[in-house]
């Protein structure tokens, strides 16, 4: 396996994989986001990001409803699907998906690799009504030491808390994967490009990570969602993307992970080590 | 004095004035900062923002040649002047500033109202060479509750840290205003936007407060600075700006700063109250 800052540690293709998950229809997401995992392992990718609650999809009208749709994770068939998908083709997926366990559902995302099931995130920040669904996330901010590096994850409104992505910069993530269903903000222009694209550049800036969005597209039940899915650069700048607003797509960049350990922006500042924690409260 | 949530408060006009200082020409700075405040004052701006070390310009050689520049605040020469001029004009101004107190110099913010000098705020995350001039801010960020309403301080790289308007956000600022001189980003694209523009507009919205920069234009001793002033309003959409990157302007906005008191997002969300602070480490 190859470790962070093992100098021969080559770059990779990250792809984020925007479409619009049918609601309800586990199956059939399952089937057409294999298929566009599939495409974009054969275009390179060796570490793919799909939608936040991609095997669901997002708008849940009662506890029962998610509850019935929800799964074990690992275990379920859309976490064993997606986990058989990585081993075969020999690819990480960072994939949101509806999980229950025990009573308790989870807004969460599957990590999996070459080697088959690695972890689960659970949403910390929970939007709107997800709350009458789901439970808070109960496992921190876990970063995966992976085969490619150090991953972490946030899944949509984690991302509108810098402390989401200070956690994991400070625990040594290289790139926070973001599964995501992205709305509109209140007070949004018309035609303004989502607030969640400035979310996430100023927090790739200010942690010297890199961060993959990847999020749906289309209107479920009445609610739109935003699409712009983007890759970002350590220093902030986008490396791909933002994707349409409408259509789905899939977006690559190739990332030198170890950039992230250089977190200089300057001779003498270190955008980690410049914190002042003596007087933050 | 009409206090922060008192219903009759009306919207204020906040101003920034986008200029260029001469370095070492203290007379000259205070001179010419004068009429643009008296210009926006005319105009009917009641909370007046000028850029970074507005009375002595920035990229000091020494330590000598900063001693030498900086003065007393309260006390000092341009604090005097300012002060003198609030008072007159019956307005708030935040300023930047080169302090002096004791042995040490300051990367300072004067505050100063119509009742004359307020406070300071120092610097608490020096860039670059600054850090061989000036000392690290010792007063935390403290908020200043005002006859306008309650106005934090930010200073240019204080702006790259979540943290710094997290700590203001919580203490109750409605408004956070931002002396700087923004300079260009490692990486950064030929023709792309200042990022902290961005890092701004996500602080704003993160924390549901006002943010008004006022950033210094041209470029001094072969330092270029970023322009592109701005205006934000609490939940990250841009009213005023980004100014041009090199002209002097007076961006102005009309602010009603009970917005701030209104963190909402949705039904179920509040930014400050949804934060995790149970699995924030």
């Amino acid at each position: 396996m190859i470790q962070a800052n093992d100098p021969a540690r080559p770059p990779i293709q990250v792809a984020c994989i925007q479409f619009e998950p049918k609601f309800g229809d586990v199956e059939g997401n399952v089937a057409r986001s294999s298929e566009l995992i599939r495409a974009a392992a054969q275009a390179g990718a060796k570490l793919i990001v799909l939608p936040e609650l991609a095997n669901t999809g997002y708008v849940f009208e009662s506890s029962d409803e998610a509850s019935a749709l929800a799964e074990a994770v690992p275990g379920g068939r859309t976490a064993t699907a997606w986990s058989a998908l990585a081993v075969e083709l020999g690819v990480h997926i960072v994939a949101g998906i509806a999980e229950r366990s025990g009573g308790r559902l989870f807004n969460a995302a599957l990590v999996t690799g070459p080697d088959g099931f690695i972890g689960v995130y659970r949403k910390a920040h929970l939007w709107n009504r997800e709350n009458l669904f789901f439970v808070k996330g109960d496992v921190g901010f876990p970063v995966f030491d992976t085969g490619l590096g150090k991953i972490g994850v946030a899944i949509c409104y984690d991302g509108w808390f810098p402390e989401t992505f200070r956690q994991l910069a400070l625990a040594g993530a290289e790139i926070v994967c973001v599964p995501t269903n992205w709305v509109p903000m209140p007070g949004q222009p018309e035609g303004e490009a989502a607030m969640a694209n400035t979310l996430h550049r100023a927090a790739a800036h200010s942690n010297g990570v890199f961060i993959a969005c990847a999020d749906r597209v289309g209107v479920e039940r009445g609610q739109p969602f935003e699409g712009q899915s983007l890759i970002i650069g350590t220093k902030g700048w986008t490396l791909s993307g933002p994707a349409s607003r409408d259509r789905p797509e899939i977006l690559t960049a190739t990332v030198d992970l170890d950039e992230a350990g250089r977190k200089d922006l300057s001779d003498f500042n270190s955008v980690l080590s410049d914190r002042r924690t003596d007087v933050y409260g």
